[in-house]
């Protein structure tokens, strides 16, 4: 019974792996040849599989990109439920903001972003991953937001919706130049980031 | 010797009809088939002329490109210049941004400018003319809040260098969200727009 559990273990961790296989693969080469311009049997090649084994995992090029996004979705909601964890939300949102833009790397590439934006503006299947992804993350932000005025971080009197979009709006305004400018400024960009948060959600001082 | 003139200026004009058409031509196809999936023979069948005309205007697609930029790039100075012009820059900037936001009619489509931001992260030609675009559209924005500050329109103490930056980022992510999204809200992007400029840009009240 209990080597049957390891067995099945080892089982889900290989097929776990050889799914991050493929979705290495396949960034790889939508970002070198576009969404349309990468076959899977360019990605299977790049995997060091066979076309068979990769439809065996993925039925097309855009239940690849579902999977690519909903990593980075999970790591997300995961990253806005750490902030609800901190006694001063807005300090740590400034910080956590901060180490994003510099970091960055649990995330896709940028690059990779904006490869799905293309394709999204002219196919509705991948449109409508990338605005599923967005409709939970901005739930869960405005939640966020609610949560810090509660606790007295962010000013009572901000409009959390429309504060939400504007810092969307924002990260993806970052998504754009980030992989345009191999020589992208991050510790610029994160001077701005805190300015932008800090006018946005910051309660006025009194005087 | 009249004559001449008006027959160089009919010459003139029809040049420049004949490379408008290949622009909406080349936007067209590279909205469709991605700027890798769009051939010069693609863009000369849609233009209704020989791909070696399309030669005679344009060396390949990448000029083709530049000269799409370069149309939005003297709309958007022109725009920045009639905003010198006004009495209360500030309340101009925010009647102008929602013009823009609701009609953007004398731009190329947010899609299509997807397209280019995913080619120049793959291809340095497109990146340096969107660079170079973006440089001269930042010194403008720059030295337009520099004298709205002057004027007294712009607080004194905004960092113009900062703000201008996250302004820029924040119209580029109303790309992508207004190029994914075929129901953008651009009533709620006015006001998302109008916030985050009073919050950037107003000077304090006094008390």
């Amino acid at each position: 019974m209990a080597e049957e559990k390891i067995s099945r273990r080892v089982k889900t961790e290989r097929v776990e792996s050889r799914r991050q296989q493929v979705l290495d693969a396949a960034a790889t080469c939508f970002r070198k040849s576009g969404f349309r311009g990468a076959s899977m049997s360019d990605i299977s090649n790049l995997a060091g599989m066979s076309t068979g084994h990769i439809y065996h995992y993925f039925k097309n090029k855009e239940t690849i990109v579902e999977a690519i996004v909903e990593r980075d979705q999970q790591q997300g909601l995961a990253s806005i439920e750490e902030l609800r964890s901190k006694s001063d939300v807005l300090e740590a949102m400034l910080e956590m903001g901060g180490q994003c833009m510099v970091e960055r790397d649990h995330m896709s590439e940028p690059a990779l972003f904006l490869e799905m934006f293309a394709e999204a503006s002219r196919n509705p299947v991948v449109a409508k991953i990338l605005s599923d992804c967005k409709v939970a993350i901005r739930a869960s932000l405005i939640d966020l937001l609610k949560f810090a005025q509660d606790q007295g971080s962010v000013a009572d009197d901000v409009p959390t919706e429309l504060v939400c979009n504007i810092l969307m709006t924002y990260f993806d305004g970052i998504t754009v130049q980030s992989a345009l400018n191999p020589d992208f400024d991050r510790e610029g960009a994160l001077q701005e980031l805190r300015l932008l948060q800090e006018r946005l959600l910051r309660p006025a001082r009194p005087a």
